[in-house]
């Protein structure tokens, strides 16, 4: 197991994750917290997917004492979008509407331009699709804020020149694996990644795969000597690619993933061809000793997002491990819920030109948000 | 003799450090071309306190061939200004005229704020009072941007992302004197010194002491790679401290100064105390042996600039190398030429209101720069 910001590799142990990076579980307690608080869970919470934390009870007790909190959360724009990047995105979308609150969404073009060899116009034309694909997710367009690192960079650079000060290039070292060799733009950007945390004179939360931890240590460092809150974060595990457990689902491999773009019968023959089988090679040995839900992928996929009805799950995990659902089975009813979600979202994105504007410059948050200037 | 972007100490040695730096020096040659096309030559060329350069030839060149090119120079916020501030803005001022190109003069507040013990609210203090010194100078309106880099950061983050992706710790480090413990703000800064160099597709003439060279070096590396010209320089000896011929004027020890702000009688005082004289102990041997004028600060005040008559420079130098005239003689004409110079000064200065404005916000270049957005 090796797990950094740059690199995650072989089976994930993740309570000797939480211990590792000094994290919490989020356990029975504050689930239930968060339940009543909420009226319901996330299936991405109930599920465990999201299953640590840093600050999350505070920010709950935030919550209950009426001075709220917000989110943030973004996307770097290298490529187009694929069902791993969603999941966050899924998540604030549910806190947002069950706790009322406003979020924040960067694009940080900056960082893809400086880190990666893509040119200015490819990343460009990323970061509008992957606005595209967001915001046709469905936030509340009076309190979400959209925005591209590079468009927005006039309201925070006095503020960020304020978190500069306070972080050598030594500390960038340690915690982002920068070399001599790393680009002076690229040494800069963490700092820019940092100031939506101060958006508000409130708590963030940020949902993350646990692997971001350590970008929020310098957050949390600096914080409280510029008089805003440490950023609290709560922590996804890895999804899983389409080959197997181990690893996460990467863009530099397209058969690892379904992409928000993929057609019906792309994902059909992903999926039936790619996606990872617990099932036994032979109808007659799957029928006699049963699939192995553990490292059956499809079954994965379900459990951790798309099959959100408890009481199916279960009878899908019944079946298939008494071998009288099929491996093909199984994957049918994968393919037909990435189908319907995405048949969903190709509806949200086909009139989604008027809530990026909302949500990008006309709306409530994001007409503030224009208006201000942090220093 | 030590000589580096940070550091100025010893008895300069000018030939040397053209040598060191490798730059050229400003022949008869260029001075007959240069005054052939102006019309006559500053004093500060004429002097040759301006005395070497990089590629000044080349803008002569361009200037000839009608392609122009454009002028850039700076001021870091970080006090008041005195004298030494004022000669390269005064030679912009000049070459501005005489050649009717554009001049940018960046305030890099953001550079002081991050290599400064400075509070963000000395920084916009020292700006403003530095904005309406350089505006009092008088540059034509229509032809002259003067920016803060905190509030045009949002025009020129994007070719700043270009530049930067080209330029590691590792030459900012070289080049700079950076170490692991700056911050990783003042890492990113030099990338923002560089931009203006980009505003035409121009070469661009930078009036800077020579000790600033080392500082074009990276533009020079990187600009043709982004399609721009490598800046000129043009570049001076260090002005002397009331003292004496070593080191540099420093703002940090006031008494080595005359400020632009000091009163009539201050300026007096400070000069008859303080300035280094060459003349000799007793007034008896002072007509006897005459004084020494390569030391004499008074003379070399009025040499380098407050005295542009030769003719009558020459009559001082004459008279009080004869011992004729007395230190005390030589002080005074001193006293009178810089006290002239600061009373017009303060006149122009009560009315820069207006100039400011236009200079950065609403004269023809400043609407035209606002209205742009480099990538």
């Amino acid at each position: 197991m090796r797990v950094t910001p740059w690199e995650v590799e072989g089976k994930i142990d993740y309570n000797k994750l939480i211990k590792e990076f000094g994290t919490k579980k989020i356990g029975e307690e504050l689930l239930k917290r968060m339940e009543k608080l909420a009226g319901e869970l996330h299936v991405l919470i109930r599920r465990g997917f999201f299953f640590s934390h840093r600050d999350l009870d505070k920010v709950l007790e935030d919550f209950e004492k009426g001075k709220g909190f917000f989110l943030y959360t973004g996307r770097g724009p290298t490529g187009d979008m694929h069902l791993g990047h969603i999941l966050s995105f899924e998540l604030v979308k549910w806190f947002q509407k069950r706790f009322g609150v406003n979020l924040y969404i960067a694009i940080s073009d900056d960082e893809k331009f400086l880190q990666k060899r893509l040119s200015w116009e490819e990343v460009d034309k990323y970061a509008k699709r992957n606005i595209e694909d967001i915001a046709s997710i469905g936030f509340d367009e009076d309190k979400t804020f959209i925005f591209r690192d590079s468009e927005y960079i006039g309201r925070v650079y006095k503020l960020m020149l304020k978190a500069a000060r306070k972080v050598t290039f030594s500390t960038a070292k340690a915690v982002f694996g920068f070399t001599n060799e790393t680009n002076v733009g690229l040494s800069f950007y963490p700092i820019y990644q940092i100031i939506p945390t101060f958006f508000e004179k409130k708590r963030a939360l940020i949902p993350a795969g646990i692997d971001q931890d350590p970008y929020w240590r310098i957050q949390r460092d600096i914080a409280e000597s510029l008089g805003y809150y440490k950023a609290a974060a709560i922590h996804s595990k890895f999804f899983p690619p389409l080959q197997g457990l181990e690893g996460k689902m990467s863009s530099s491999n397209p058969r690892t993933a379904i992409w928000l773009n993929d057609g019906e019968e792309e994902v059909k023959r992903k999926i039936m061809k790619y996606a990872f089988s617990g099932g036994k090679p032979t109808i007659e040995e799957h029928r006699k000793y049963g699939g192995d839900i553990n490292v059956d992928i499809p079954y994965q996929w379900l459990s951790i997002f798309f099959e959100e009805d408890d009481k199916r799950l279960e009878e899908i995990a019944r079946s298939y491990t008494k071998g009288e659902m099929l491996s093909g089975e199984i994957k049918m009813l994968l393919v037909e819920k990435i189908n319907n979600y995405l048949k969903e979202h190709r509806r949200k994105k086909k009139v989604v030109e008027k809530k990026i504007r909302k949500m990008m410059y006309e709306g409530k948050l994001a007409r503030e948000m224009w208006e201000k200037s942090f220093e």
